[in-house]
């Protein structure tokens, strides 16, 4: 049993739809309805009316992109970060020429909010950067302030909320870019990243210099919105899959999904503080419905094999300087089954 | 029926086996294990011993990810071609800073040798980029020669040999860099590229600034080859389905299957000349066993259209300005079946 935030099991009928005979999509008109209608659902399950994009990749594809369509030399660019993967951004802002302003908290702590206010009055930021959830802590930021902070100061928001969407509300709204990757809360296999972009990228995208393809969205403005053709033979077995899982998502009704994260990350983190666990963070308000942390200071590796070996369930611990102290399951998608998670927590009682 | 160049038809065992349940890439050690046998089957069908490294993306992701590894500003690209992906690799060249040169054929010549032979003393080259077989024309070039040209000035070679790869013989030896797709001769889904590299290929790679991350392959060999983790979670589905049609491949036989290509080409178009239809090029040495192209000029599309409505049956058209001009099919991989390709024929016949 899968039990890992991302890549996540897949049901049934999404790797039935996966293994379904291909049509050519240059070619097939067939395939064009079916694209727009698969836009169309990630449209329902972002919540949002922008523009929707889905590249052919993992869902690092989609932050690299991001910073690589807008960015230039000498662009400031303000990495609101309090995780890996927002500390992560500014590397890509670097590699493409900008100028990043990291703004860091603890990884166990909110992000500066005050901080923020300050960068913005003394320094002129054309992009700004953050993660929603940060899966290496299980940290689900709140956005909603920070984001119309940025807006009406007109600098362009980017957001990494792949190991959110489609399993927490996301407040897309004054959101300019907004990723999400195929094989977090969608359930599906690995391969697909989505980018929702706003007017205000749009812009910014199409007045740049083209300096990459794969990593560019320029290119699907140009041949995919206006021509209908793809930039490249496109993922045709991946989107089958996605399209079944979305599917999935929105017959159940996106309320009951946000719902069962909830109940699922409840019941997961009683369990464990029954067994004597210890929350990361400790505060558990800071924590996202799609995963939780448990402090295993030093053998939080020992417990994952353990889990592995005897009860054939993979878990994740963490990354970085965290890779040993902490143990992470991931109730995220169709791994948020509370038969899923009662049985996880059944073995590692016995593990601990 | 899919009788396209690309994406070719998947055969139920490659279906079935995307659509098994996933591991966790980052995790399991059952998947690293799965992995390098992967890698091998993939170094039995290239018939090389070089690095082999499989992308997350469609073809093209490889041809711009072996250009943003190696080319610095100003770096001179001998950029060798007769059609429309030859030419484009320049495209590539400019985008990341490098000066090309194009040596461009007519679309339905050889490639110029003299030519070749005269701007390799002439000019001081860092690389060379060529085409094994160009899908938009169907023709496959002979490269051992320029290869061996190529190496004895220690240019590197890059080698677009995405629908060649697995339905003819590739001359790797002297190839620093070839790259092929999963859904061409290899019949799986659209969604990987295969990347070998040799030795030479490393040293360039690794001197140089890393100026991208997604469509580099520095991280590969920092992370894959030397710590045996991916630079991202890789698209398990897809592999598995990579797998399963390598074997497949392996267990006929290379020489078998690439008799089969000979084969279905030769009935393809012996069947075409008899109905009256002119091959491009008209020379017949030059098209590739994996694809053939009629000339049917102004009409290309219309009879395309006809044998989707009337057969149920995808053929392609032509590219760029022989888009109208030309006609498709698509005898590669799984389509390289006799009885396809007669019934492909028989209702060709019927249509025209």
């Amino acid at each position: 049993m899968l039990m890992t935030p991302g890549p996540t099991e897949i049901p049934k009928k999404v790797r039935k739809a996966m293994g379904r005979k291909i049509q050519n999509p240059d070619i097939e008109e067939e395939f064009i309805d079916f694209y727009l209608m698969l836009e169309d659902k990630l449209k329902k399950v972002y919540g949002t009316r922008k523009d929707m994009l889905i590249l052919g990749g993992e869902g690092i594809l989609g932050l690299e992109a991001s910073v690589a369509s807008m960015i230039e030399k000498g662009d400031k660019v303000l990495c609101i970060s309090n995780g890996i993967f927002g500390d992560g951004f500014a590397d890509f802002v670097k590699m493409y020429g900008g100028e990043p302003h990291i703004l860091s908290a603890p990884y166990d702590e909110v992000l500066d909010m005050e901080g923020i206010e300050k960068a913005v009055e003394n320094d002129d930021f054309k992009m700004a950067t953050m993660i929603h959830c940060e899966t290496p802590t299980g940290v689900l930021n709140k956005l909603d302030e920070i984001l119309e902070l940025l807006k009406s100061r007109n600098i362009i928001t980017v957001v990494d909320a792949v190991s959110s969407l489609g399993g927490v509300p996301v407040p897309t709204k004054d959101m300019d870019i907004c990723i999400g990757g195929s094989q977090k809360c969608f359930s599906s296999p690995p391969g697909l990243t989505t980018v929702s972009v706003s007017e205000d990228a749009w812009s910014v995208i199409l007045d740049g210099e083209q300096r990459s393809f794969y990593t560019h969205l320029a290119p699907w403005k140009k041949m995919w919105f206006e021509e209908k053709y793809f930039p490249y033979t496109h993922l045709v077995s991946n989107l089958y899959a996605l399209n079944a899982a979305l599917e999935l998502l929105i017959e159940e009704g996106m309320e009951n999904v946000f719902q069962r994260h909830i109940d699922c990350a409840e019941s997961c983190r009683s369990r464990g503080q029954e067994i004597g666990l210890e929350l990361y963070p400790s505060e558990v308000n800071l924590s996202s419905p799609t995963v939780t942390a448990f402090k295993l200071e030093g053998r939080a590796k020992e417990v994952q094999k353990k889990m592995m070996l005897e009860n054939d369930i993979v878990l994740a611990t963490g990354l970085g300087d965290l890779e040993n102290d902490i143990l992470r399951i991931g109730h995220m998608g169709n791994n948020a089954r509370s038969e899923k998670v009662e049985k996880t927590m059944d073995a590692l009682q016995k593990c601990i």
